[in-house]
């Protein structure tokens, strides 16, 4: 096993647990050497099934560890900055789930980390690694649909999360469309200069209660002209709604929602096909495995991340952006962010 | 022959011929009396060949003859409030095309005398009676995506006019997102009470030089608490790109574009499937001879036509919004204009 | 109107006023001047409602009329090859509904008066003129799947014929698989030698107790090598399936259904979509003017009508060696029957 | 590790290592002891790798090993039912590699073994896994098309194996088209009574030198009344193909290609989207890990498995009837070969 690249993954909830059964079963590039998280007893039979021996409450033990290259942050959004911090000093390669942190300053204090130790970051916008978002963006860089006029993305879930969880989310655009802003930026090839929020509060009004938004229509300005477009639901009734379309000066290339099957059943009621994947985990399976590739791959090839700290900065302003739009009800550039 | 409805056309150009060769094919219940343009000699062979023997060159002839009980405004934009208050005057009942008039006032002179007179008016916004697009209403009507949410429409044209017209034409947003503002009303069954217009020139120099825009994204509030969204460009290299989505509590409904035929062509090169149909005389052909049908129908059961002076009102002061929206770089309220 | 070629339509069941109807609304080159049918009382209304003066009870009159160019022969089927003989001695243009008649002599005796007098002779094989089906023979012709290897057919009824009907209809194979046989020589611009059939009673015992098939596949050797299948079926419960594909060494053209609308229903129940148009007479509506402009243009143009006598004469050849196929349960030459 | 099933892999060509990785990633309840193959230098550094330490040049040493309950041949067909009979003798459950033997009274032998030994055994009839025809099974089995009627199943290599491959092959059908007499049996839930093979050598010369033909179409007739039609190229040019259709009383099923991506590109050139995944283990990459779920959940739960000796002696038959028809131009019964 020795030219494996160890690996330490700090969080093991949903995420991280996702990543760290795709290193096991696909990264032969990689082996995860320790696990830490808060609460150990839920976690050791999961890891000892895997085949991961250390299993710490303290994430510490891991930043200490000498033999770690490599760690990845999957634990609650708010620890993000702070062990970014200490990995960065501990020369570890970073992978962290998104978002950095809703504090700008407290971002830019982890990408300075980041930058003075020379080691890499990866942050989690794992959508970029989509079969089919990562087809269109191929599509607009090699000139077939010419120069990129307008960008629109769809993107609804099938459910609106708890209300507990809607209170500490940060709101929808920090939340849910932070997705979206970076898959407009990497769709464009450009950044997003300026926004206008027109949201409201339909699917439930305890969402509205709890001072945020569950539906909306963002109009984006991107820095090379290009207009764009995204519209979020917190909840589509035939499930997660996930497209993209990207129109320019000659052509135009989009994209629809991956389903179960193919089937299509046609009966005297009408002409019948699958609903679109119900969840992100089903939709975008794939993608978290090609994230964790390219993320080691760029250790092992001493390359730039392909979703960069700078990656991971940006969204969060343009949804700074979105959420003041939203307040003020009217237009908010980006830098105001 | 006798019991069918005499019917004028004043105006030959494109449009009116469309409508006079509509009638005389399929429209049993009416007939053309007399045609009316300024250019007689271009009309009368093709009057002739139709059948229509009365050719005149001022439409005054039309108006004066107590047979015709209903006219047809085919004739350039600024002469057709004039026309309806003539008409309405007369007792005649009217169908005219899109716009009634640039001007609000004027608009409002030429509904008076519609109402003065009891006689029926419809407005050409002919995209109501679209197969693709009515089923799609008839959807939302019938309560089958629940209460709508998000509604979204994208109409761009095969390819810019030419700059002499765009220059007359009153802008983009009065030329051809009228159409849409008038199909967002249609789905969504509700008004349009405040727009932000976020326009580009990214098509033609010549046409910003003109003091236009040639793409936007338009968002939407409606007074049922929907929003929404237009996106227009004026030149798709893939032909005229028509589809409509509403997105509701209950589901979506979502129409894409017709093409000439289904084949779907599989080679090594890939998988290759039809254009839309280019041009919207062939997109609408259909709803163009619905249109007429329902207007002479509306007569004959002397019932409200389904596009009434109301409607053509409305689109105007939506455009006439989004406009001063792109000027001023804020949403505008639609009751300001 | 002078100038408009005389045409006299013999029958004026459902498909004698269907062509009289297209040419009286579409076709300018050509005016209709009498109708016959043994029953003018049922005529009368409709013939007049469509400014055609002439009624009669006798088709000789028809015949007898100098001023008459041109016939449409939509009698019943036994009347179909003596009316042609007739015609052409007459020195007439003729278009006959398919089949020209059940007795091969008798279709020679027929075609015969047509070489003899140099008449025009076009069989009413309507589905070469659809839209889907012409691309599909262009894209073949124009050798954009290379070398045609399989021809597959898909031609279902939404719902079978009166029983009465069926033991009138001389069975299914020349009733409702003639279509096919004439659509596979079409796509595959070659002879079928050899055909194979696998036929059942499945969808009604009744059929089966009338010494007709209601469900059948049926393969097919083609002069050039190609080989073909075709699949039937009298009923399919969600309407009228016509799909035809060509695969060849460079590729695959395959055509669906046509739908009435694009629409897209998505709701916690499924992704709905239309179900094909319903009956042959939506399906293939504009197929019907469009072989009448073909038969008109073949006269103007003194040209070979694009599906001739011998057009008439292979389908049924084959529908025959189909049939002897199913009663002897053996693959049969088609130069057999 | 204790609890896992440990299992014996013989043959470690492509179909065997897929198997392995298979089980390495994704069956927990599974682990591979041990590999045996003729060639062990080519396998030990992939074996390692996997973590399987042990790699044998005789699989005998695997059928000795009492901790072995579960044995997977992969080895060439020639070999099978040799080992098939040893493994049963000694005790283990068996997943076998299509075809058994093609031998009939060989394949006997090997189901007999099976039997006396009561061991389960299951044959890698892949398909039936597969997301797309399993949701046609599924749906035909709730009865939502009603009684099949008609069973459409087309299967086109993206190209034709080396010929020297074509020549051991035992020829186009018990080589390719067992894939799809294995589906006719699984989508229709009866038994293929009867076919009648039309085939043709269309593709390479050489095909038909070796006597062998590349092109066919097999009519099909089943027990319970319905009758099904197969068509299989050794090349299509756009890749891999595979679609089936279930038409019955009450509707049809249908389900086409996969593509790796959803994105369809529009320009002036055309509307074009991503061709089918090109080769089988694209294609069916997921289907290879259900069935080997399914092989070991057989094992765990003591229930049959659900491709048994018989469904893996069937398709051979029919095979053989296919081959005997091509061969005397007639139809054959199955219970003829």
């Amino acid at each position: 096993m020795d030219g494996k690249i160890k690996t330490g993954v700090i969080g093991a909830g949903r995420i991280g647990r996702l990543h760290a059964e795709n290193i096991v079963n696909n990264i032969r590039e990689a082996e995860i050497k320790a696990i830490a998280d808060i609460n150990t007893e839920n976690v050791k039979d999961w890891a000892n099934e895997l085949g991961i021996n250390n299993v710490y409450d303290d994430y510490r033990r891991i930043i200490a560890d000498p033999e770690i290259e490599a760690v990845l942050i999957c634990s609650s959004t708010d620890t993000h900055a702070q062990i970014i911090i200490e990995a960065a000093n501990a020369g570890k390669h970073i992978f962290c789930e998104k978002p950095i942190d809703f504090s700008i300053d407290r971002i830019y204090e982890a990408l300075d980390a980041v930058d003075k130790n020379g080691v890499k970051l990866q942050i989690g916008f794992n959508r970029r690694f989509d079969h089919n978002f990562k087809k269109v963006r191929d599509l607009v860089k090699e000139g077939e649909i010419g120069t990129p006029h307008i960008i629109r993305i769809t993107s609804r879930d099938p459910e609106p999360p708890p209300i507990e969880y809607v209170k500490r989310s940060g709101g929808i655009f920090l939340d849910m469309t932070i997705h979206d802003f970076d898959m407009a930026r990497y769709l464009s090839g450009s950044d997003v200069v300026e926004v206008y929020t027109n949201a409201a509060v339909l699917v439930d009004p305890a969402i509205g209660e709890a001072g945020d938004a569950d539906t909306a229509v963002i109009s984006l300005k991107f820095a090379n002209g290009a207009i764009g477009v995204i519209d979020n639901s917190r909840k589509a009734a035939y499930g997660y709604d996930q497209r993209v379309e990207v129109f320019g000066s000659e052509g135009c290339v989009t994209v629809s929602n991956d389903t179960p099957t193919s089937a299509v059943l046609s009966t005297q009621s009408g002409v019948i096909s699958d609903k679109p994947k119900y969840f992100f985990l089903e939709r975008y399976q794939d993608s978290f495995v090609t994230e964790m590739r390219a993320f080691f791959d760029s250790i092992i090839n001493d390359s730039e991340p392909p979703v960069n700290g700078v990656d991971g900065l940006k969204p969060i302003l343009i949804a700074l952006a979105a959420k003041e739009s939203y307040e003020t009800g009217r237009p908010v550039k980006v830098e105001e962010a």
